[in-house]
């Protein structure tokens, strides 16, 4: 089988290493470009001696050069910093490229609010309007024909997914939402920074961003779409002494009589045509090494009928599903591909 | 000085570990009996190789005997399973001995709780009147004079002292709390199991006994007292992939105005007169490495008027605020020794 | 493509959930059985939450049955700790069932030697004879036709392939070796244990069994065949708090003049052929985290005339290539398949 | 007691942070100033949330100013890099001060070699004769008179504690000794750098620098006095994913007959004046963790007569014995206190 060929604008980060890691075994994508200013001349095994004996180990970094890509490929996946993105994005689809874009900068549909939650101004408003919301469990046809794809925010695609189909079905207040989330470090990136060196991630635990982190707006925005009405969320991020996964503890308030086995019962149908989402069996509860390195999303419900809180516990692999192998499915809608196509992973354990 | 002889019977899980520790450096204190059934005859030092060359490296372990207890110590620190702790409690204060528990089995003032949450009937409902909470910033004058004192449980530390000023004031909802806590792995104990060996705790995170844990009804008790209102409260704990430290993520509601300032004012006066409290600034958020291996309680505010919720962070370190340490500074109370005897210690960074 | 029925006997260990994982993805073998006594009964996805949505989900836990096995199998990978293997394994022989065991029973080939380090008689000396010793690089050919291979142990196949080159060509000298050899836990089993407790492997460092670790004669057995003379070697193992990996360290001492660029064209020649060794270049050091989840075996080698030294640094993933990886490899040969199916894959990083 | 006023220039790195740990809890020391270029005019715990509610909540970080330390200190701590420590010293030692140096610049005897090691001239080579390397257990006479302490290196300490009683008694070859020592991340320091980040360190393994460490002349030179002749020692450092410890693993070759009893003897004779120097009984390994915290080094002693080699395991916390720790036993030695004041810590554990 001919392979479609792809480029990677921003090699150097975690999200780039990760889709570095996951084309070295696609069966339907090449890549043919990886890009960063930085290292460009490099060989890719220079600075990623992992990819050394795979298909990647010849290639080498170069300029981030929108014709050079648009020649080389048919789809660009972009992993810079938001802000930078928005004008990467701009140029790529200028020179006719596809483009999956794993930053912030098109996931938010109105630039006011992301005017506000970001501090910045949005430089390319108009190319919100063809941008869609990269999660294929909801927007699989309308990812399949965008030109542009924002990719999901990491927390988001754990939250969104965990509440979707209780507040969908209605059967829980939208307005008294509490989102307790954990984050493996990298979701940090992969910068030189003191606080995330080892020795300050390592062997302690805390929450940071309380109630203002950047994922809140793009949460509100999702659910706020299922539940059919706006929605104020209380978001809360807390940083995990682990290289990948993120664990959600949402509190939910249930309106009405609702029983355990209704709720399980809904999310297993929900879910029954979208083989990623596993919701577990009653009593048991995710943990984010089941989903490690794949694009599993595992959840666990509790009815808590003493304290009336329906509680949702969501884990995925940030890295993985939360950003560069929701990328590749995106991709892989985007180019007919079949959607599982080089995803079919078995979680590496322990 | 002469330091005051302690025992302490059973010595070989992670709170016997810790007492062991800190006897070693105590300025008022002597271990002289340290007992386990399952290792008498050895030395302490071949268990536990760290207390070489301290002043612990020359004891014996014994059999539990409350007469030899009787007649070598003043005070003994009991560090064996629930369910077992009330029966050799009884034989304690039987043979005279003043005693801190470090179990759950006289933290409940209501046997027929006991009964409900460790599906066990108390066997010594008589002793419960006897059992002070070894809480001692709420209950020094009562902890000095206890012949039994039952040690606050990890959990309910870091949430009791994070709620108990904005409960007392009245600015919370007592009927509305949600507590996300996250423990590390020492809490779960020194027995072999599959579910806590390194390959399955490490670089991983998942929820644990969510909405069921027997803590719940010792945070309800305690802080229902501060409300002056029974509680129920939605007490949710996960497993960290570290050795020592709790976080408690506490959400409550305002009720009425209430501004970030004034909490934090609130907080500041009212811990003020207990310096192992440590209110941290607005903007900061404690980290459980800031409290490793102390009597620190840390806790950081933030009030998020977006969705009218209060949140506190609380950390501690579980084996020593969150049992063997506090045990300490009961049995300093009781021993008519300064409370922060043996227990000045600053935290080990990093 | 019709799938190759294959079965596992033993599945509760770290082995035989590595085999999990990566059955779950084989292109060319099916897993058709799954043994345990403690767990039969159980489906796999019971006992192993991450299977849910592979191709192993549907999977009952059976009953060891060497007459089922036979039935519904063409080979079994044998899972269970040593001494009892080797009466399993015969079984399963006598079945006529082909075995890839991947404990020590089969691997060291005098009987006496087994006994002494082992502490145990061989009760199947015969059937040592039949066994051919799994490292696909050395014995692809006698392994392709082999009923019986014994998988390598994990430090010896870092030892093996670390100093197979040079030893080969004579230009170290094969009688003053030491090998200081790190391990994941995970190397440690899956038993419950104070030991491997994550509270006591967290954090810390150890060596241990040093001078007399059960691998040392295995090494000495094929590096001796590598150099044509007896070999004594100082092995040396320590623990490290990572899941999976292994990296040896391995001093040896220069025959004559060599140089550098000499040791580096010998290695690079010696494993052209061979892609899943991969030869660093100059001045690149292996790291256990570039081979996770992967076949590779990288090699680092620095020559130091100061101290007249070549030191190897040989790291692998125990679990994979030093265990369940190799095992399916040597599985591929027995049945016809290419050496690589189902193990071109990309390490996990971070 | 008054306690004796103290500085500390350089106080953002982990070996500051350990001195300000240490300083908090010091019976006879006061930390007066501690001074950062960076940090100026900040409190000190604003950067280190630690030392809230301890001796050292109050104080302002300073810039170094040596007159205006030569007012407020006796002492001063100088944990700036290498290269630059030597100006600072020199202006601290000209302004009345005495100085105990964490830096490399003044532990070796002959700046030919710092030169060739550090690729730097010394600037100020006469200090070179005053300064006095800081070992207690070799040099305790001399540091007490010391103007100039060269604090040892960690990982050196870690070696020559091993290797000084067999080297003295002569039963091993002091020219064919090899050191496989392994550090916990601390070591690297607490620069912004990718390469200890937590995502790069955690769950890997790796060597480093091999054969060319600059620890190597210091061990090389403080050995070499031991044992009356110029050494060469193959010194290979690795990278732990743990916060604080090294283990270093030795291997020497016997000088003629020698027993496991009488090297264990020897060791134990050797060290029994020095109790911070553990010698282990036979069959007992170091841990990296009963050191933690500490000033203890642990000693393990295999001799293995198959292989004809002496085993010595030799584990410190190199931030505590190794730097900070051990710094501050120079300074009670030079301001008159006990050895011990402030360093009878008991290991933390687990």
């Amino acid at each position: 089988m001919t392979r479609i060929p792809v480029g990677l604008v921003g090699v150097t980060g975690y999200t780039g290493m990760e889709l570095a890691r996951m084309l070295a075994m696609h069966p339907g994508l090449e890549l043919t470009r990886a890009t960063s200013r930085a290292e460009a001349g490099k060989s890719l095994a220079q600075i990623y001696p992992f990819v050394r004996g795979t298909r990647l180990d010849g290639l080498t970094i170069t300029e981030p050069d929108p014709a050079d890509l648009a020649k080389a490929c048919e789809l660009v996946f972009l992993a810079v910093p938001h802000g930078a993105a928005m004008d990467t994005a701009a140029k790529l689809l200028d020179a006719g490229l596809r483009v999956v874009d794993l930053s912030a900068d098109f996931r938010l549909r109105d630039p006011a609010v992301y005017a506000q939650w970001y501090a910045l101004e949005h430089r390319h408003p108009g190319l919100i309007e063809d941008a869609v919301y990269g999660l294929p469990e909801r927007y699989a046809d309308r990812i399949a024909k965008a030109r542009l794809v924002a990719n999901p925010g990491c927390y988001p695609t754990s939250v969104i997914l965990g509440l979707w189909p209780a507040l969908e079905a209605g059967i829980i207040s939208p307005q008294d939402i509490v989102c307790d989330s954990k984050s493996g470090t990298s979701g940090a990136g992969r910068k030189a920074a003191v606080g995330t060196l080892f020795c300050e991630v390592s062997d302690t635990f805390r929450a940071y961003n309380l109630a203002k982190h950047r994922h809140t707006p793009e949460i509100e925005q999702e659910l706020g779409a299922v539940a059919g009405e706006e929605m104020v969320v209380s978001f809360n991020p807390h940083l995990l002494p682990i290289n990948r996964g993120i664990h959600s503890t949402i509190y939910a308030k249930p309106k009405g009589q609702v029983s355990a086995e209704q709720v399980q019962a809904l999310y297993e149908k929900h879910y029954a045509p979208h083989p990623w989402v596993r919701v577990l069996p009653q009593g048991s509860l995710p943990e984010t090494r089941h989903v490690r390195g794949t694009m599993f999303c595992d959840i666990g419900l509790v009815h808590d009928p003493r304290t009336n809180r329906l509680i949702v516990c969501s884990a995925i692999d940030n890295l993985c599903r939360g950003a560069s192998g929701q990328a590749l499915a995106c991709a892989n809608l985007m180019l007919g591909l079949d959607l599982r196509a080089g995803l079919e992973l078995a979680p590496l354990m322990p």
